[in-house]
């Protein structure tokens, strides 16, 4: 069930993304956009679009929601490959965006997918109740900009250039920000959108988001850079410190295990109707890329 | 008048600002979010409140999407002085962001200005109606992303590369993006939060923002770097069709002087209460900076 919804999401979004573009200009930063929109686990709609079924919310309404956390996460990752950055030139097993393109409109078109991302949440499809469409809006801000995303990469940055390595509590708070803000969001949504309190969603993606970051520092030493699509072992080469060497191996295994568990435990109030998203959380901590 | 109000929107919006980041936890990202959000003429800002004063819109409410507007403005300046774009080293009379920090920095504080922007007009605090603060985010999405100041950014780029220089409506075209669409929605904010028609506020802005982009092309050519705080004669360096190599230095200033007087006429429905406005509008085409 969960690899079928996963790819539904996936295709669902896909669709939607390309139909929200279709009737901007041809110019090269929006052919960047729709590239680097493209692919991708779509794990971000995926918690949306669940959290909407929890709630009955119409697949209508929250397709949107979903296609703007995909833009945002997008535009995050293609700014984060820049030279200037991380310097990567693979993305889901493709050129990014700065080697197909150049910097400029690798840039211009993450600029403009962040944008649309708030497009996506306040237009009138999205939610017939303004309010729901301010507060998806508030709350996105909240998670992207500088109390959420940006300040967890902007402590990541810090990080590379300081003298002592990170604790786990700075990690686990820089994680926090960097991945786990948009899982929370997305994962709020539907309750957001039904207008029923998503403290459990939150509590559930809190657990997935740092389960999901200590499983991709794991994948970092672990994986096979042809299966992640993307180059692998960054962290250990860059000596920057990650769950795994504050952890060790083992230790990191077990942890990326209790918070899967803990995420699921906290869906106790949907019964088995969350079942999906539980699979979601063993998944996360399996997965190959 | 004008001075005088221009001069108050600009400290009450950097009062603001500084306000709104003052919570934001402190790390380079958001010492240079402060950095370049600070000064300029905020002329974008004075269109919000002035609107907001010809609807009496209360200014605790306006001075919001005032600061927003000027968040989004420093945002698409940050990433325009990059490197990889216009690769300027000052601004503002001061050295760019990633000159003082790095291009790291620069392309994250600007992520997270643009996001700043959307809290700033989804918060409660902004506007009790729901509903216009989504209508607020909704059209702020529309005028900075890749339909409106990123499409024109992009057209720029797109112009650079191409062999044959562009035509006067292509030009008019790329700055309607470039300059011309936050124009509009600043100007028209302070009717959309009063429940107004903003067609009078549309029309001004439309040619309020062409003139303002003859005049910065005008500059180009005649002003004096020192006062305008930058790099002048960039276009003519680079070869790029501009207002000025289109129309000559008589036809623009004449066209700027046209386009002046059509923005004042298209206030005529709020008589001499948009006087201020008016002023603005032939400040802009007078300005040295």
């Amino acid at each position: 069930m969960l690899q079928i919804r996963l790819k539904q999401a996936a295709a669902e979004v896909q669709t939607h993304l390309d139909t929200v573009m279709n009737d901007f200009t041809d110019v090269p930063v929006v052919e960047a956009m729709r590239y680097a929109s493209a692919g991708g686990k779509r794990l971000r709609a995926f918690l949306v679009l669940e959290g909407a079924r929890l709630h009955d919310v119409p697949r209508e309404n929250a397709i949107w929601p979903a296609a703007a956390i995909e833009a945002i996460h997008a535009y995050s990752l293609m700014h984060d490959d820049l030279p200037c950055m991380d310097d990567d030139e693979l993305r889901r097993g493709l050129p990014t965006v700065h080697v197909k393109w150049d910097e400029a409109t690798a840039v211009l078109a993450g600029d403009a997918l962040q944008t649309l991302g708030f497009e996506c949440v306040t237009c009138p499809e999205c939610h017939a109740d303004p309010q729901v469409r301010a507060e998806l809006a508030l709350t996105l801000a909240r998670a992207a900009g500088a109390r959420g995303m940006v300040l967890g990469q902007a402590r990541d940055i810090a990080a590379e250039k300081a003298q002592n390595a990170l604790t786990l509590d700075q990690i686990t708070a820089l994680q926090a920000g960097k991945t786990g803000a948009l899982f929370e969001w997305s994962a709020q949504c539907g309750a957001r959108m039904a207008g029923a309190d998503p403290a459990p969603e939150r509590a559930f993606a809190t657990a997935l988001g740092l389960a999901f970051q200590i499983a991709d520092d794991i994948l970092d030493v672990e994986g096979d850079a042809e299966k992640a699509g993307k180059r692998l072992q960054k962290d250990a080469d860059a000596g920057k410190a990650t769950f795994v060497s504050l952890l060790g191996l083992d230790g990191a295994k077990a942890r990326a295990q209790e918070l899967s568990e803990a995420a699921c435990d906290s869906l106790a109030p949907y019964g088995s109707q969350a079942d999906t998203l539980r699979d979601a959380a063993r998944f996360v901590i399996a997965r190959d890329n």
